[in-house]
């Protein structure tokens, strides 16, 4: 997605440890209006997969999770990271370990929000080894829903977790692929 | 809103120990689609207070920020709750009581994010006690902007933390005012 590599590469920052600085625009300041532009590329990329419900992780993915979700006209389901008084009763959960954070996690969904006869689009913000997919992946799986694909806004494709979840037969489509970035520089280089 | 009483009645379910569960519609599975009512809801009460930013709290605050900001067509800043490697330099922070959680937690926004100028509406699902609240006010103080208002989904009315907010001179309003709710019989009251 040609406008979201530009922003990326106007607003976007690199630093030391695999950082790539986007929080002005997608995971901390979020820019709404962009956001559903985000969001009609990725109803354009997976409009053809019968989906019905969209699947994210808090936080930074429910920004993007909602404007996906209204313009499938489907609900939106957020994996919650910690468990509260408010999630009662039975969930789907599995462990994931985080990248960002350096520990590991529970994710849970309630199994009243996702099941049998359900396709599911999941999204993210960001890609890297793949962790929280495959945390996400594995709570489809435990609903007995169908997995239509997985959306990310930025895939850091040197670190190939979307590569390996491809090879695995999933469709997973990414709006901006890092392919290299250099934090002495600045220098981003992105997958053609 | 009545469309909201409505859907509260319909979908919501009272539980001992104060909880009010809409986790079907707003926060852990959310409706997309309704979300877009709530946003214009709050463009509609807001919208001559001159807001240029939107602010919330992660998580779940994050899918109405979304539709409300796309609705003022300005940023969505949302606090967070825990200090990552992704948040760096300066921040204002402060700490919060959470109800739910009967936890205290640090809550933070990059100062990058917030300052001088900015006319700041700050939108969350729920007001009980109002300590959420009371700590994003404290944030946009700190930042130097100014606040124009909160605008909350589900006020319980009978906590009146919204009303404290009101006595103090702040604009607060809530899409439905909860005055009594029952776990015995299931019972809810709205504030007319």
């Amino acid at each position: 997605m040609e406008l979201l590599k530009k922003k990326i590469l106007s607003e976007g920052e690199v630093y030391e440890g695999n950082i790539l600085k986007v929080d002005c625009f997608l995971n901390h300041q979020i820019d709404c209006v962009f956001m559903r532009e985000i969001a009609k590329e990725f109803h354009r990329l997976f409009k053809d997969e019968g989906v019905n419900k969209i699947l994210t992780i808090e936080a930074s993915g429910i920004a993007i999770g909602t404007a996906v979700a209204e313009e499938f006209e489907c609900p939106l389901v957020f994996a919650k990271k910690t468990k509260t008084k408010n999630i009662a009763g039975d969930v789907y959960t599995t462990p994931v370990e985080s990248f960002t954070h350096g520990t590991t996690y529970d994710i849970m969904v309630s199994k009243r929000f996702l099941g049998e006869g359900d396709k599911v689009l999941i999204i993210d913000d960001f890609l890297a080894i793949g962790n929280a997919l495959r945390g996400l992946i594995e709570i489809v799986k435990q609903s007995g829903a169908e997995l239509a694909g997985c959306g990310t806004v930025i895939e850091k494709g040197y670190q190939h977790g979307g590569d390996k979840l491809r090879n695995e037969g999933i469709k997973v489509e990414s709006l901006a692929i890092v392919e290299e970035m250099n934090h002495e520089t600045g220098e981003i280089v992105f997958r053609d």
